[in-house]
């Protein structure tokens, strides 16, 4: 094998594939950057076994052929070079020698032999979504996604797929956040599938705030988002997902109409306060014309009044502030209303394309 | 007490003076800030026993006092205040009351009195330099201070002071760093103290790019840098430190003049191969014309040609290249200047103002 490429383009390259490289693992193989040059294209593949990301690289072939490198000190010698043409040769033996200009690395790859194969993703079902866009829905979704694996379903997200339509949902057990957007889709068929967290963690530092189309393709088992000279693959988690549209009730006894970040920095001090203990809440108290958000602390208290839009019952309700913080820093809304039915029930941030529900706290 | 200021300004003081608060201490009054309101002044104080900073803070006084506050909780509320006035003011039983638009927070403060005093500096001797000076020779010479207290005094740097000259140094054992520039001085005796590290490290960040002037006042016991608004004192390390001047040898068998940043990425790329065990180092092979850098581990091998000016004998040597980096990362310099003696003794990079020495490695 031998190809010359640019740094720059090599860089990204590897930037991009490395999200895929397993940290931790057994096998060493997996730890490594896959260099596979045929049909006239330089792929180069991370593969843990979830995820595999497969990046076109522009550059010439000089040999076909393919080599595996261990992806840390590839990345750390490729960021190194200098800003110019690269040369990547296999010697005999899996010898790797990089060149560029008067310096010259030498490192031992392993056998592309043993690299895993990317799973083969059936291109039946197909819908089309912004890059922007698809950024955006993980972006406001992602921080929800359950850490603990007590109930694995809950690790991913939920794609619901349905005429024009691309709902996505997450869940932690203490909150629901969802969103929704207008796709084109190939399919007539509703479906629901489930994409491990880390997968669409790792996916959104690859995609770009453009208008680019994401082309998403699916199966019982696999999802493979088309990103142009980038393809990446990831198993789906196996099982039900819990059914969150019950949640959403549309009753409620209180609702507020209030700016956003006014909220927001409120809840931000108040939950300076409630630091002290690993049950930490902070107040709510909702009546005529005013919200006030307080916390009361061995630390010490802190409260403030906002005075806005507020129809219904006066309520007093407890909430981790943590929880609503998130929901709120993922809203691009200024102004935004949130629905009380009791101080057990939960809350509900509701706009024109998401919600967010947040489980309320039992005031001692 | 109770002050009414600007948010701005008091976040600006209280970032300045939490350097010197406690982190990790059996005394909670160190881990405060004192305000102190006295003499139509509003001083912010930190002072963890070796280092002390008094500053300024701009506002209106309803009422004199003092009172201290722990410093993590006082400054995450200070950061999360509205940008607009702030009013501190303490209730009894040194409760205290921090209000801001409709916000405020009520917090347990400590007794004043059982905050330290800042130590009294003598003012008699006294030098002058701008503070985008005293910053820079303090970051071009602050990494090389020693990190393990085996040799205490080896934790602070000196600053030689005689006539119109400030000579800093620092040395760890493996290399030393000295940097020379003009002050104006009131005093015809030299003098050399030794400041602690850490006192240097915390002042680089209070320091400006400008051109103001810091008075700096010394005793054989303390130093105060006065900033104007800010004050900052500090003890001096005990001992003798080590008659550096005789490690800085003008015979050399071999010169080479050469650009700064080659050298410099060369050997961080060298560096990457050299990673594998402690011993790590480089290999430097200098003759006619030419230096080469190279490493070679059981990871791999790199290695780069520079052509370059080289004077006197052919030489091969070997370095940590750490040690190598840190210097050259200091040097302002585009083109420098090493001399070598031999296989064993130390090289010296040398400019106008500065000089690093770097320790040899024994090639195995």
């Amino acid at each position: 094998m031998k190809i010359i490429c640019q740094k720059e383009d090599l860089l990204h390259g590897v930037n991009i594939v490395s999200k895929a490289v397993s940290n931790r693992t057994t096998l060493p193989i997996l730890e490594c950057i896959l260099i596979d040059v045929k049909n006239d294209t330089i792929n180069l593949i991370g593969n843990d076994l979830e995820l595999a990301i497969n990046s076109k690289l522009v550059g010439n072939i000089e040999k076909e052929g393919s080599i595996a490198i261990e992806s840390k000190m590839f990345s750390e010698i490729v960021r190194k070079l200098p800003d110019n043409e690269v040369t990547i040769e296999v010697l005999e033996n899996n010898l790797v020698k990089i060149t560029s200009e008067n310096c010259e690395f030498k490192l031992m790859g392993q056998d592309a032999t043993d690299f895993p194969k990317i799973p083969e993703v059936e291109k039946e079902k197909m819908c089309e979504i912004s890059e922007i866009i698809l950024k955006n829905m993980i972006k406001q979704t992602i921080f929800s996604v359950a850490i603990e694996e007590t109930k694995p379903i809950l690790t991913g997200e939920l794609f619901e797929i349905e005429g024009n339509s691309l709902k996505v949902v997450s869940c932690d057990g203490y909150r629901v956040s969802y969103r929704e957007e207008f796709i084109k889709n190939n399919s007539n068929e509703p479906i629901k599938i489930v994409v491990p967290g880390k997968t669409l963690s790792e996916i959104n530092k690859i995609l770009e705030d453009n208008d680019e189309n994401v082309k998403i393709y699916y199966t019982d088992n696999h999802i493979l988002f088309d990103l142009g000279s980038t393809i990446v693959v990831s198993r789906l988690l196996e099982g039900e997902y819990f059914n969150y549209s019950q949640s959403f009730t549309k009753d409620y006894e209180t609702k507020v109409s209030i700016n956003k970040s006014k909220l927001l920095l409120a809840i931000e001090r108040a939950a300076l306060m409630s630091r002290v203990n690993k049950k930490h809440h902070i107040k709510i108290n909702i009546s005529e014309g005013k919200i006030n958000i307080s916390s009361n602390t061995e630390i010490g208290e802190a409260h403030e009044d906002i005075y806005t839009d507020v129809k219904g019952k006066d309520i007093l309700i407890g909430f981790n502030p943590k929880y609503l913080i998130d929901a709120l820093k993922a809203i691009d809304d200024d102004e935004i209303s949130i629905q009380f039915t009791s101080s057990l029930s939960p809350c509900i941030i509701e706009g024109q394309n998401y919600k967010y529900l947040v489980m309320a706290v039992r005031l001692s």
